[in-house]
């Protein structure tokens, strides 16, 4: 048997016909245009999946279920999209919707919950107990899988990892609170530390590897300046892995997954990352020795994250 | 059925016998006395347990498991306690020396997560699907029932609230890190910061309060000053509540549990910390108007949580 996996996004309806160990037979893509309103976009989605099945050459009695991921707060229960801010969608029945097309079970989830999901089904935590997936970007994405299922909490609005604070009282975020980590470890905060300590530092290398205008600065701009021997950005790369390590403590110290899996465009520093992290973990975690640890790798789904991790959703 | 309830702690050893609802029908307590080694303190936990079957005038057939929550790290799967520092205990295998006495299944846990499930199963969060009890003592100590099961990580070392991150790089911690939740929301926490709060203002009724000698102050201290209309006890409660406050909303936004219950000695003051928790939670939740809310309330099984939670382990 086959699922379907369909990640909405703002830009694109990405689909995909997925086997039962999360592997991608066909894929495909339409976009959102969000404008013309849900049915529309319902409808397209549900196009595609019908071109999917064709494009596999597969009976649609062969496909078990439709999984949605995308951004927002979802009704799992009811496979309702309650809020969100991108498509302009409240309280849409995506599953009343796809079932006018499909005599199939439809399941929906937060796209961070999706990720972790396809992570734990086959990615860089397939086959343990419980697993965390992190996303550093625009925000810091989460999603927690305990025994083969994503949790939730009893409203479907977990687990908001980037929304825990690092520093009390400290840096805004976009959640209305101060300090959140989401504040101190996305892309988009390394890019602020970075423009902070570029203009403090005139003579510093990042004002090269951003071409001297500080709007061409992006997550990668640190860790090249630094690679050209420039101190500053060095502790500007130095701070940021603090503050990721810090929060990726907190998450141990929380959860004690079997692994976290980090993921988004900062991770392909890899070791630069990966090395100082592991040594933080291993200085700070409230483990004792006897007890076996948390395993901090990185995420291995990329882009096929959000189909993938759909197909896998059940109630 | 009935089942036993052991809480094997540094002074006594408490058990009851606990009908499936969650009700003790007897209970006794021993001392601990742990200097003797594990072995006598296990026939003494067997030899109460044989007693209280008797008391309750019921068979031994009509126990269905004996559950023994403690301090420490357990090996839930295997039934042994890896390390207990208060009694000297590492690595007792309590399922196999409890076993000598009876043919019955035998769990463990570790206190807090006991805690938890009392709370789950017949107190605060009676009915829920998922929920945290927090309890503000000496430390801050954590637990988190999803589904009728204590959720503990892959190692049995989950849920430590108590030790994520308020105030990165802040006030010390027993943990070793700096600025974790505890350091500043337990008890020992508040004393120490009523005592700083003395020490800078000598006109405050703190002085009054504690008898002019600040290491009689206790948790209650900075509360009973605030009620005589003191200005710096009031600062002090209001500091501590917003610490505690800043965790609550980590909480939910991890957890999104349905009901957070606190519990510990600082939650006799009732209203006057249950108010304004409430209220900033409400400010700073990163949940939507749409999505309902986590409730706040105070723990019920006081002094019976270790008996009754240990009693309601189960795999």
């Amino acid at each position: 048997m086959y699922s379907i996996g369909i990640d909405l996004g703002g830009t694109a309806i990405k689909a995909g016909i997925v086997d039962e160990y999360g592997k991608i037979i066909v894929k495909d893509k339409v976009p959102t245009k969000s404008e013309r309103g849900y049915e529309a976009v319902l409808k397209d989605m549900a196009d595609l999946c019908k071109k999917l099945i064709i494009k596999a050459g597969i009976g649609e009695n062969e496909i078990c279920r439709i999984g949605v991921g995308c951004p927002g707060t979802p009704d799992k229960t009811n496979g309702i999209l309650i809020y969100n801010n991108n498509l302009g969608m409240r309280n849409v029945n995506i599953r009343k919707e796809l079932q006018k097309y499909f005599d199939l079970p439809v399941y929906i989830d937060n796209d961070a919950n999706v990720a972790a999901l396809a992570e734990s089904v086959c990615g860089a935590s397939k086959g343990t107990y419980c697993s965390v997936t992190i996303t550093l970007g625009t925000g810091v994405g989460s999603g927690v899988v305990i025994d083969n299922k994503v949790y939730s909490g009893f409203n479907f609005a977990a687990v908001e990892l980037g929304h825990h604070t690092l520093v009390m009282d400290g840096e805004p975020c976009t959640c209305g609170r101060n300090g959140c980590y989401e504040a101190y470890a996305s892309a988009t905060a390394l890019i602020s530390q970075t423009k902070r300590a570029a203009l403090l530092n005139k003579e510093s290398k990042i004002w090269q590897a951003c071409g001297n205008n500080l709007d061409n600065i992006s997550a990668r701009t640190p860790f090249e300046a630094e690679r050209m021997g420039d101190k500053t950005a060095k502790d500007v790369c130095d701070t940021y892995i603090k503050y990721i390590g810090e929060g990726l403590v907190n998450i141990i110290n929380i959860f004690q997954p079997e692994v976290i899996a980090i993921g988004g465009g900062v991770c392909n520093e890899g070791e630069r990352l990966l090395h100082p992290l592991k040594d933080y973990i291993q200085k700070y975690k409230y483990t004792r020795e006897e007890t076996p640890s948390s395993t901090l790798v990185i995420a291995q789904m990329g882009n096929d994250a959000g189909v993938v991790g759909a197909a896998m959703l059940t109630e």
